[in-house]
């Protein structure tokens, strides 16, 4: 998407095959600085202190590590040795595990000659088959949007409430659900995006907020707290979030304050919707509130905050009274009753087994 | 209510007669400090700039506002002056006018030679009667968590969550929906507070943070994010908040954020109860969402925030992308279906007009 007017991935091949550069997202909101990967190190260094995040774009930065190994040794023993390397950047990263096995089970039956060519075609591949599922999620999401729009008057905006960053920043381009809102907006049909901070890690301000600025998007930051009273006002005209983990039954595991959104939907008549790749679909889980665990991340997210002072230095405070405990689970739970819609690559789906199922046979059958 | 282990109101008059002390609330959290108010314009300045704050605690200082300038000059036209002063210090807040209408038309009726006693004698009286008050509620809410304690397997705690501050740093002592829990935990039953931080201006983590820590109250901080989460895994027993206003059919408007824990309390089954001095139930009003208009703040207070740097120093941050718009509702209604209870100080009572007017039925007569 733009920044700056400019066209940009999240991570793309050097012009002059030096490496491969990325947007440093350390730096976000205040500083927009793009960095050269030029080894196997320094990707691992942005995957491990965060340079890059998503999991999309922590699988698609993966792939290109191995590649910049393979172009400095393509031996076998180079090839395990990056792909472990790259592993223990951030163990529990699904789509990191998921890049690297494809990585190591198809380069390792290419001749080391032709390794490094191969590695960077592959990276590429999973760069542009990112896009092509968040295009497709899309354009089933902007039919949604456009059902909505009919029925307003000219010019008048479509509001859509979003929690947390599922934007292009976390993916190589076009978000998960972001991407309906930039395709209406490209098209012409007026969206306006009320934007959760998301307490405690402020990825809505911080990011979802800076995207859609530099793409033009017409958007509102807003504490967690209000999301309901603005759906009591008739002031959101639908939900998207994002998911980093849905079951067979259509429960969706989304950021802290994702659930309190549905609730609140719910009770005033507004569609939640959850935009997702089907990859992010776990075909061993049913019942997401018993078998997904949460993660309880570190308390000083919640009593500390950095941002930038009055003249320009990045400070961070505290914000709680000392002393007192703090308690971070940093993900929730919306059961499947609460979510209007998954819009997934391959269209709009019921949160329900059968609608999953019928939608992604296959995927089924490799989980069975 | 304890700080460093002594007893404290949050205003007093002083030993040696010179004026009164208050807990100067502007150094919040990091800093207790006690500050004395010696005339008129100390009260007046100690409102406009919210070293008190709360409804209760500002219709106290008023008052004492008005002793003081009685003291210097007993005149009529003094008095006049005193009260039209301390009213346009915060010309929107209801306690403060109530305060000094009592003040004007009692003290206009005594001999100028005695104003001044009077009037100490009468801000000491609503001082009395506010805790008074706070006692009653306190004694009717420890009821629900007693009830709920005996469930419990012994030294287990009950879980309260609360949302903002209605503590007593908001009152003259005790606070409102903080009384219930201060009662329970001096009387022996073990409590533990989940405690919103209540963005944007973290009056949880800020202030009711801090008053519980002293008084020695066990509780943890969380985002706003995480109560849903925390009720969906039984970790909530029950809720208790405060209220700014109550519409006579029991619909609640209070800090924004307030109506979607009510919300994820439902759907889990747990309790959610308001506890209010019958003096905010607005017996002119039914529907509060159509009917109570919703104060919007400045969006600063969603972009910015102050807390204390590492070496200590007291530093505002941005914390929104550069250029974003911000919205800032501070309220929100909660409406009457969703309220387990409103605890008064006439008992817990359902959240409906008929519950309502039973108990209070000389305020429904005032009002007709």
């Amino acid at each position: 998407m733009k920044v700056n007017g400019e066209k940009y991935r999240t991570i793309w091949p050097a012009e002059d095959g030096s490496g491969v550069v990325i947007i440093d997202q350390t730096k976000f909101p205040h500083t927009f600085e793009t960095t050269s990967l030029l080894d196997l190190e320094d990707a691992a260094h942005a995957i491990r202190v965060m340079q890059v995040r998503g999991a999309p774009l922590i699988g698609a930065t993966a792939a290109f590590g191995v590649a910049l190994g393979m172009k400095a040794d393509p031996s076998d023993e180079s090839l395990h040795a990056a792909c472990d390397t790259l592993l223990a950047t951030r163990p529990t990263a699904v789509n990191l595990k998921w890049a690297l096995d494809i990585a190591r089970k198809r380069l390792i039956q290419i001749a080391p000659e032709r390794r490094a060519h191969a590695a960077f075609e592959l990276a590429s591949q999973i760069c542009d088959d990112d896009i092509a599922t968040n295009m497709a999620i899309g354009m089933h999401g902007m039919e949604l949007i456009t059902e909505i729009a009919k029925k307003k008057r000219p010019g008048e905006p479509v509001n859509v409430l979003t929690h947390c960053n599922a934007g292009w920043l976390a993916t190589v381009d076009w978000g998960t659900a972001t991407a309906p809102i930039y395709m209406s907006h490209d098209s012409g049909i007026p969206v306006h995006v009320w934007v959760d901070e998301t307490r405690p890690r402020n990825q809505g301000a911080f990011l979802t907020a800076w995207e859609l600025g530099h793409h033009g998007v017409p958007h509102t930051v807003v504490v967690d707290n209000a999301g309901g009273h603005l759906m009591q006002h008739g002031k959101v005209d639908l939900v998207i979030t994002g998911t980093d983990r849905t079951t067979a039954d259509g429960d969706v595991c989304n950021k802290i304050g994702t659930y309190l959104k549905a609730l609140a939907a719910r009770d005033n008549g507004v569609p939640f919707y959850v935009a997702l790749p089907s990859s992010t679909i776990d075909f061993s889980l049913s019942d997401g509130l018993s078998q997904i665990p949460i993660e309880e991340r570190s308390g000083t997210e919640v009593s500390h905050i950095t941002g930038l002072t009055e003249d320009g230095r990045t400070e961070t405070v505290e914000i709680v009274a000392p002393g007192s405990d703090t308690a971070n689970p940093a993900f929730d739970v919306t059961p499947a009753r609460l979510v209007t819609g998954l819009i997934t690559e391959r269209g709009v789906l019921e949160a329900n087994r059968k609608a999953i199922v019928k939608a992604f046979p296959e995927r089924m059958k490799m989980s069975a």
